[in-house]
């Protein structure tokens, strides 16, 4: 298992269970409620079946893994934050004071915090998890992020940290970045998967000036310029704009894709990573939730190339996995609703009109 | 206190502390996050320091109360449900097999179901409480719903329970609902009290067909033109074309806000509810926190009026309180990260570059 390749990986990624999913279509109507009065969470508790292969799935664990790196192109003033913030906040979120730390603790989440190259060492912590490809990515304004090997130990160490969760008990896998500069590096990814011109991927977020939110669309442009990566070769793409949190993220979404297991996505960096993933295997789709619309603008584009429909939008713009806790209860409130409410028959509760009309609701 | 009476009520509900959440706003902004990077949970956290006269507020209780009632306006045929389904939904929500029970188990809520007029009545159960107004209301078509006295009866039902709740450690309340034709009396509720017309305020549902909708239409509008509520006197509103469990869930706004608690409120008929108390109160709107908008049409024009936006978009329409206890755990993350969160300076996490431009962002 410790030494599986990417192409046996990408391999076993199966499609979701297309018979439960069906079996779990035709339970929900016997419920007692109208047909479609729980809206989305009709269809996400479907999907759910589909993916754990039960016609009334009961997800358990939940963790969320949290991937940070950090990134050459803050040298050309795209966030206007030290970089030392990355290495600052992973220590937050061991020490439990980070927004995702809060959340999680209250939403029964465990939090997998990773190093996935972080320009500097930090002191090892039983908490941590080391998986440093590096000591921060090159400026991909001037070149590429990473080797190919890189690249490839990335989503592999992603792949493996999922199937580790999803051993000890995780169905619903959580993703979060942390990583001064990875909002540029996103941008890049999405211009290049899904064909969106720079200025409809990159977010200038709250306060940056109309200037800064121009001169980072023209260093998105420029680092597709210089490094000219292939849209058909998602491991090109990762390896020439990418990052090393985000490859361990795509790498997650693939492993979580092959242990069956939910993948609830966060925001802008982890659709980044979504896109990777899903370009080297569009299976890995069938297997993922969309926990929130993020207000970061690049978002919108990659949401929709994914077709994915977030649960939450609630202009969070934080990353670190905050969207992806928020929306694990209503995930479990979905699959719940499947498997333990009462049928008509079981509770009494006429059915009658809803037999006569099928389409129609109970007027409550 | 068991006999307090409706304006005192009134007069005891204050509103919410001003100084509190101004320091709660401070506080935000020395957290170890960007700047208005938890998009709504930060207003909203600042609304609950307001509600809770707590600069840094740790909800911790939290239980839904669900009235049920039925209505006699379901003879004009505005349903095509069988009134029966009322008391079969009470008990199945008594026996966990509804939505809303088995939400608010996994989300550890507490549900308190009630019987505020329903037609026929149920077998005494040790959950059920009974505050009944009446064997259902009159048809409103023809006439008032009930008596003034009902009404009220049926406000300071309400307002005891919110207020029993309440000193038995709870501090989020949430509101729900079941009742055979509700949304009629809502549609009609929100007409006079929005001043939006009938078209506007009553919903199809999905699967009714046109017509049903404007023979739904065409009820609302005969049940105002023969009661004439008198829009600035919400009591009259309630007794003319309200219902039993929309009154009980009117006094548990009020008596949530005179406790200094926050109410959730779930979808229409809640927000009915809400429309009646904050007619006779407005200062009790400043303690509601608006769940999530329903896929019922009236549900927008009351939104719209009492100035709440929705937590959630799920397209849900069941009612009983399923919305509220959705919500809970996004109330409850907001507050957490505002009491819990680590600051810049205890977390030792540069926001230099936040002093130099405060209303910039990390760019993670």
């Amino acid at each position: 298992m410790s030494d599986v390749s990417l192409s046996e990986v990408l391999v076993r990624i199966r499609p979701t269970d297309a018979q439960a999913a069906r079996r779990a279509r035709l339970w929900q109507r016997r419920l007692t409620k109208p047909p479609g009065s729980l809206g989305r969470l009709e269809a996400l508790s479907i999907q759910l079946a589909g993916i754990f292969g039960q016609e009334r799935p009961q997800p358990r664990g939940k963790t969320v893994i949290v991937a940070a790196g950090d990134h050459g192109v803050v040298a050309q003033g795209v966030t206007g934050y030290p970089r030392e913030v990355t290495a600052q906040m992973v220590l937050n979120f061991l020490a439990g004071g980070a927004a995702v730390s809060v959340m999680a603790r209250h939403a029964d989440v465990r939090l997998v915090v990773v190093d996935a190259g972080i320009a500097t060492e930090l002191p090892s912590h039983p908490d941590l998890h080391r998986v440093r490809a590096g000591r921060g990515t090159a400026d991909i304004s001037g070149g590429p992020a990473m080797s190919r090997e890189q690249a490839e130990y990335s989503l592999l160490a992603g792949v493996h940290l999922a199937m580790e969760v999803a051993e000890a008990g995780t169905d619903l896998i959580g993703t979060g970045d942390m990583g001064i500069g990875n909002t540029t590096a996103s941008s890049a990814i999405a211009t290049v998967l899904t064909g969106r011109p720079p200025e409809e991927t990159t977010g200038k977020g709250t306060g940056r000036t109309p200037e800064e939110l121009r001169h980072k669309v023209e260093v998105v442009r420029r680092c597709l310029l210089i490094n000219r990566p292939d849209p058909g070769d998602a491991l090109d793409v990762l390896a020439k704009v990418g990052g090393f949190e985000i490859g361990v993220l795509a790498g997650v979404v693939l492993g979580g894709a092959m242990m069956r297991r939910a993948v609830v996505l966060d925001g802008f960096i982890s659709g980044a990573a979504a896109l990777i993933a899903c370009g080297l295997c569009p299976t890995a789709r069938d297997y993922l939730i969309a926990s929130h619309r993020s207000a970061e603008r690049g978002h919108r584009a990659v949401l929709a190339h994914l077709r994915l429909r977030p649960l939450l939008d609630l202009r969070m713009r934080l990353g670190e996995g905050t969207g992806a806790v928020l929306a694990m209860g209503i995930v479990e409130a979905a699959a719940a609703c499947l498997s333990e409410m009462a049928t008509f028959k079981e509770a009494g509760v006429s059915d009658r009109a809803l037999r006569r009309t099928p389409a129609t609701e109970l007027d409550h």
